[in-house]
């Protein structure tokens, strides 16, 4: 990370700006019927060899919101639509022209697609623009000097072939190719840093500490728990389907697991993991897991509030029932949101990379091929269909 | 404070050793049909006459828990009963025995009332013998080096007129009485270090936050709202009759405050007087109220959750539907326990005595007269019919 990055990177506690605005939300050139059918293979073949004519004006596909969503979403809330982009960034500009490589399916995503409200953090998507999140990206032309054509990024950017990122401030430049690129939208990305700070910053851990994670095959999940691992604690997940379980168990070493599913009464469920309760819950879900978590909490438990997936389809939230918990047992409990925590993405970095190339973490992806598989991505989060961090491969170089 | 008690102080984070059994838990050696018939002023005086004849036995007025309490408390689920108690300390003990002056009403308590089970954080009061809670008392014997006759204690004692404390780590010396005595069982006992703990410790509070109290005429809840005024924070409280809301106003200083009972709509009274949101929540209620103020939380709100009296009575608790604000707002909601952070009582008391002399703090009580009131005054926190901090006064020295 280099330094003109770090020092403008958003510092815990200052409140964060907001996204900015990028290129893809301004009127396409020429959109298509909207309708979901896509370029065949050979088109779209001969668009990707020509993306290093800089200048030259091509073809850009786009996933689009078509409207804001209540409820649980659905793919045809979303369209393919085809625009047009020329391949430079406009004059006086600072900002980058990239050519998309891997999209990130995040579960915060959800919440950009509702009515813009008060509850929200973050802007909604705007009806008729493409998608906006993160992802891992090549710059094809520059109008800052801190990056150049050829350069490697992650950050915001747009669910599309080609975006113009007016404002560089949110982007990393990525240094270490020596791992897949596609982890920069995981492990070593924003899930990856959520995973960190939530754990290590919020959560207060100690050695041998009891501590459980839900939703924990996620791209989130499955890092706290290995974090927690090699601090020595014991750590059980919840996922659900069998073949989540297996893999934390299996392949990302949590001491327990268990299908949240197959589990009629989730308060004895816990028991059953944590006989002497629970220092450290890792909370992705919110709702009736929650509730389960906080009658088995211990003395000065921490709850590092990350997502509430649960509950983000829903019109009227659950109720949770045993805040009481709160007193009795001296709990903090404690909501973040990782952009405001970016300026320890190089410590980060350092650690995991590191971790990595040592065998001491391991990662599982869930890759979907195509911008068009983006939507069903998408929303195979909040059925869980995905088996590991859920990414969109729009081209690999 | 002397050293020799302050290092037995329990410290934070320390699982708290349970709170002594008391002598009141034996089996009284004489006791009466238990009804709640007291016997009549003139024996009570002669009584009162020979308290200072040590190892006499003298009669000994209790109010005893008939058994465990579900749903709302009811007087008739206390019993006045009439025992008898040597006015000795036994050959051997390093307790004392003192004679109880002032008790204090606390919501706390009715925790004590309920069947022992995993949501409460300290013993359930043993059916048939006294209650316990937080009184002021007089030393007439002592086994203990640190306590002599004549001495003038606050502490967990016993309601009844004398207590054998059979340990005194839990209890407190008074030194400074040129204030009411009855202040000990309040601004300068167990509910004035909770505000202040509370306020200070977990709050975080800085200069010119907005700040919000529930239950805020109670004996914690006015004082919370003088320090958050103190430090020059907007300060409103809520409380259940328009008598309070006018102590809160004119007496204790708020900015404002408001009648909740009065309220169709808590989310839009909040934004009444939060119009740019709330920073410190000193939360004392639970329920409904808590639901509302977490849509009006400001970013990187602290929530300090001292007690939930809108929920102890019942059998159901209420649902809390808008903790994904944790996250959105980036909150910190934490429970404390007073009993953990009495090693900072020395440091408060210096504080708020001083505070009381320079009149820059003031204080209200609602005295019930005799031991006989204790179980209407005691339910009557839960009706929030005591006007400022609730007291039973035994008898005045």
């Amino acid at each position: 990370m280099e330094a003109i990055l770090r020092h403008r990177l958003t510092k815990r506690c200052k409140i964060p700006r907001n996204v900015p605005k990028l290129g893809w939300e301004q009127a396409p050139r020429r959109s298509s019927s909207g309708s979901s059918s896509g370029c065949c293979r050979n088109e779209r073949a001969s668009i990707l060899k020509r993306t290093m004519a800089k200048g030259e004006e091509v073809s850009n596909k786009q996933i689009i919101l078509r409207d804001y969503v209540s409820g649980f979403p659905k793919e045809s809330d979303m369209a393919l639509k085809t625009s047009t982009m020329r391949l430079k960034v406009p004059e006086g500009s600072k900002g980058v022209l990239v050519k998309n490589l891997y999209l990130s399916c995040d579960p915060y995503m959800r919440s950009r697609m509702r009515k813009p409200g008060a509850l929200s953090y973050i802007d909604s998507f705007t009806p008729g623009s493409a998608i906006i999140g993160y992802g891992v990206a090549k710059v094809l032309d520059s109008g800052h000097p801190d990056f150049k054509e050829g350069d490697l990024i992650w950050g915001m950017t747009g669910w599309e072939e080609y975006s113009l990122i007016p404002e560089t401030e949110a982007l990393f430049k990525i240094h270490y190719t020596d791992v897949p690129l596609s982890y920069y939208t995981g492990i070593l990305g924003m899930p990856g840093v959520t995973a960190y700070v939530g754990f290590y910053e919020i959560c207060s851990p100690k050695k041998g500490e009891y501590v459980f994670i839900s939703a924990a095959s996620g791209a989130v999940g499955q890092l706290v728990g290995q974090f927690a691992k090699l601090m020595g604690c014991y750590v059980v997940g919840s996922a659900g389907t069998n073949e989540k379980v297996d893999l934390l168990k299996n392949k990302f070493g949590f001491d327990e697991a268990f299908n949240y599913k197959e589990e009629n009464n989730l308060d004895a469920a816990l028991k059953r993991y944590f006989p002497e309760g629970i220092d450290i819950y890792f909370e992705n879900v919110g709702g009736k897991m929650l509730d389960a978590v906080l009658l088995n909490m211990r003395l000065h438990g921490r709850i590092a509030v990350c997502g509430m997936i649960s509950q983000y389809n829903l019109d009227q939230l659950e109720g949770v029932h045993n805040l009481f918990s709160l007193i009795s047992k001296r709990i903090r409990m404690e909501g973040f949101i990782i952009f405001e925590y970016y300026h320890l993405y190089p410590k980060f970095l350092d650690l995991v990379w590191q971790y990595i190339k040592e065998g001491k973490i391991v990662y599982v992806e869930d890759k979907a091929e195509g911008l068009e598989s983006g939507p069903a991505a998408l929303i195979g989060l909040y059925t869980g269909s995905n088996v590991g961090k859920q990414v969109v491969v729009v081209a690999r170089e």
